[in-house]
Order: structure tokens, then C-alpha cells, then sequence
């Protein structure tokens, strides 16, 4: 594995820049995706191990706003929108489940799943979640 | 950040031996812990970040087969083996949902959830499941 790949999962590209920090606005045909978040998935897409990207909406159920690579073209990119949608909801509810009482919540930063195959990040935002469909062995 | 916290997530100390590399045997009075948990199990511990560990059974719902750290005790230690036995499930099920008929099915190998407090590691093994909390900021 290459230097420049270890760092990958660290590296700034993979962390949405929050939308409140940005001036960003929602216009009526759909959601204005702020210049700093065109700049992050130019940076993703040009990483040889990202295998694409999906940007969701954060509504329930999430909807695929874009996406990039093979790996999440139609039926098997909405499948993965999905998946990744029911497990956001999930760890949010988990965090909301040992709070309890409190009303101080903790909230997801950025998560990593490496299974067999591959490794997802999810890096959720006020009005996004990017998930980054990973090749560790490229 | 000191060299060794930014070192801890990739240490193999988080990752559980496979059970079946081990000559571990489970006996009716409960779960034989293999002598190489064991030494995961201590070695976690021994890490001023870890605030706790949860080491679960895979059954549904999950039991708690030993914990460590206050934050996991009693009945908030009940509630994360729950969160952290469903978010297990969510992930498996999504990764089985995007294997569609293929019966090559991806399989989780470790996970990584860095929250506004804290940072949860969940490895995952055959019979097991290892949570460990953790404070990135100590």
C-alpha cells in the first residue's frame, strides 16, 4: 500500500465542508451544491482507489442528488443510497439510544466500514451524506 | 495528538483474533474466551484513550459477555450492546442487499464511527463482536 493511499482515509477530501460554514442555498428545481463540495468530489473522483461516490440528500428516504463511478450506476447505486441511508439512520438512532434523557446528543462525524471487499466512508452533513466506495488493495 | 493515539485504530489490538484460528471451544456454562481475546482484552484496557470495551455475543439480540470502563456499565452498557448489535445488523443486511443474487456476500471486517464525543470501534468476528469506545481527544 502506497504512502499516498494510507492517508487516504484521513485526508480533508473525505470530509464534507459543513453547509452551514458555506454560503450555500436550496433553490426550488433542487439542492445548489456549494463550490466547496465540487472542489471535494473533483479530489474524490481523480483518486485511483475511490471506486465512485454517491451525494444523498439527508431526507428519509435519502435520494441520490449525484454519483460517480460504475460501481453505483443505476439499480446497484440506488441500492447502495439505501443501504447507506438505512445506516446513518441507525447509528444516529443508536447515539440517540444511549444519550437517553440528555438532551445534548452526540452526532455522527465520519464513519468507516471495511469489509472483505472493500471500504465505505460516510462523511453526513446538515443536508448531505457522501458516501466513498473504497478499493483498499488498488 | 501523540504518535501513538494516531497509531491506535490501525493496531491490530482492535482487530479480534478469528475464532476459528484458534483452538477455542465453547463449553454450557457460556462462551470460552480464546487466550488471544484475552490479551486483545488487556491490552485494550492498558490504553489511556479507551474509555471501555464491549465484547458481544453475535446471538440476536446480542448479550454482553464481559465489559470494561464505567461508560459501559449497567444499564448504559445494555443500551450500546444494543446500538452496536443493530447498527452490526444494518450493515450486514445493506451489504447483502447490494450483493443482490450473488452469493458472494461481502462481509464486515471492522468499523469505525467517529462522533462529535467520541470514536466507537466495532470489530466483528464469527462468534463475537468487539466494541471498544474511545476518546480522541485524551
Amino acid at each position: 500500500m502506497s504512502a499516498s493511499l494510507k492517508s487516504l482515509p484521513s485526508n480533508p477530501a473525505f470530509t464534507l465542508p459543513q453547509s452551514n460554514d458555506v454560503q450555500g442555498t436550496t433553490s426550488a428545481s433542487g439542492p445548489h451544491i456549494p463550490a466547496e463540495f465540487e472542489q471535494t468530489l473533483t479530489l474524490l473522483t481523480s483518486h485511483r482507489s475511490v471506486l465512485g461516490y454517491l451525494l444523498l440528500s439527508r431526507s428519509q428516504p435519502v435520494s441520490i442528488i449525484r454519483h460517480s463511478g460504475v460501481v453505483f450506476e443505476g439499480e446497484q447505486g440506488r441500492k447502495y443510497a439505501h443501504a447507506v441511508g438505512r445506516i446513518v439512520e441507525t447509528v444516529q438512532a443508536g447515539l440517540e439510544e444511549v444519550a437517553g434523557e440528555s438532551t445534548d446528543t452526540d452526532e455522527i462525524r465520519f464513519m468507516r466500514i471495511r469489509t472483505k471487499r472493500h471500504e465505505i466512508m460516510i462523511s453526513p452533513d446538515e443536508r448531505f451524506l457522501l458516501a466513498v466506495l473504497h478499493d483498499p488493495t488498488s
